[in-house]
């Protein structure tokens, strides 16, 4: 029987080795970091592949070969180390950084945004709201100041922004998405309806909402027809 | 040359078809549906596939095998009926129809979805809000009331609802998902942090914001690391 830090050693020489896991793999980490998050929440400790197989409704096959790629865990009778495992995966996502956000948009979205808890728990640090409508100006939202749109160069200018989310009907993000890059903003988080189009050295994330809910009606649709 | 009545009924005899359109392009069609769109109010009616190409970022014989599912259309110095392409691409994604909407959860999200425009344009229509905070019950957010969600089995036996959206904590949602089942309910768009347990005769598309971020920061992190 290999003991807790043992394990924990071995582990770590692995994680030496990020470059060698696959996208594929590194597409699915989200999902089992969200996971081994709830386990720890819930008090467990250790969990086997087919306990997380049984929850997370992919094979233990493929959880042992996604999490075989974290070193010695996951052995017969014995069961991952949850905490172990949360914080490498954490590690290779970037979690250990604390990122500095800002908002373009303080309407419903941005809003919705800026309250959200779970940011702080993965590092992100809202910092400011941007918005054009005068009565939103100098209100807090979220604990977080909505400032104007026109001060954006000088706030990004003083204070140092990795992640701009952009929160904004299409019409105003294309105006504001070269104005971000002109700020050297490397990271955008883009909620409006367009792929916006950026250098190649910025790290862009679309999450296109409208696609989503057609991909819900098409498939309620196929499955149960008017006629 | 084809006129654009013959072209019409040329694509109208495809559209009978739908079935032999593979699950990939049926993938891909809420983006085309989304630039299409743009295309018409931007007073566009026709375009060629190495224009559409430009536009939305991939190559124009993917469009064009993509849209070579949609019948005589394209033809070399022709170029896309938008108007048409857009119609028989949301007939295919059911948006022909109206889809009765309930919102469990009136939080930041949850108001930021019933205020969402977008969605009457694809015939969503949100019927009424679900929370359990008295403060807000009575309350009405993006004209769609705010109810208490005992009422939730009541509203539904008189309402009928295609679409449930979840925008409430993981965990409350997992004690609400049983319930939505034994509403008969078979759409429901998840945003809570887990993926929820439904029979398999429901339809469920989750979005998982926070995933969405970890990617973002994964990628932002391996292209900027802090050392």
């Amino acid at each position: 029987m290999i003991d807790s830090e043992t394990l924990y050693l071995i582990g770590a020489q692995n994680m030496n080795d990020n470059k060698n896991i696959s996208r594929a793999v590194i597409k699915r980490l989200p999902r089992y970091y969200t996971y081994l998050k709830q386990l720890q929440e819930d008090g467990i400790n250790r969990i086997s592949s087919e306990e997380l197989s049984r929850l997370m409704g992919v094979t233990a096959s493929q959880i042992r070969q996604d999490l075989n790629h974290f070193g010695g865990f996951g052995q017969q009778g014995y069961g991952y180390n949850v905490a172990y495992l949360y914080e490498e995966i954490g590690k290779i996502l970037g979690l250990e950084r604390v990122y500095s956000m800002i908002i373009i948009g303080a309407g419903n979205l941005g809003q919705a945004l800026a309250r959200y808890s779970h940011f702080r728990q993965r590092g992100i640090e809202v910092k400011a709201l941007f918005d054009v409508k005068e009565e939103l100006i100098g209100k807090t939202e979220g604990g977080v100041e909505i400032l104007h749109i026109d001060s954006l160069e000088d706030y990004v200018k003083e204070n140092p922004v990795e992640i701009a989310t952009i929160a904004i009907p299409k019409t105003q993000a294309v105006r504001v998405a070269p104005r971000l890059v002109a700020l050297d903003i490397k990271a955008v988080w883009n909620f409006s309806h367009v792929d916006l189009k950026f250098p190649e050295d910025v790290v862009v994330e679309n999450v296109h909402l409208s696609e989503s809910l057609m991909r819900l009606t098409y498939n309620y649709n196929s499955k149960y027809p008017l006629n």
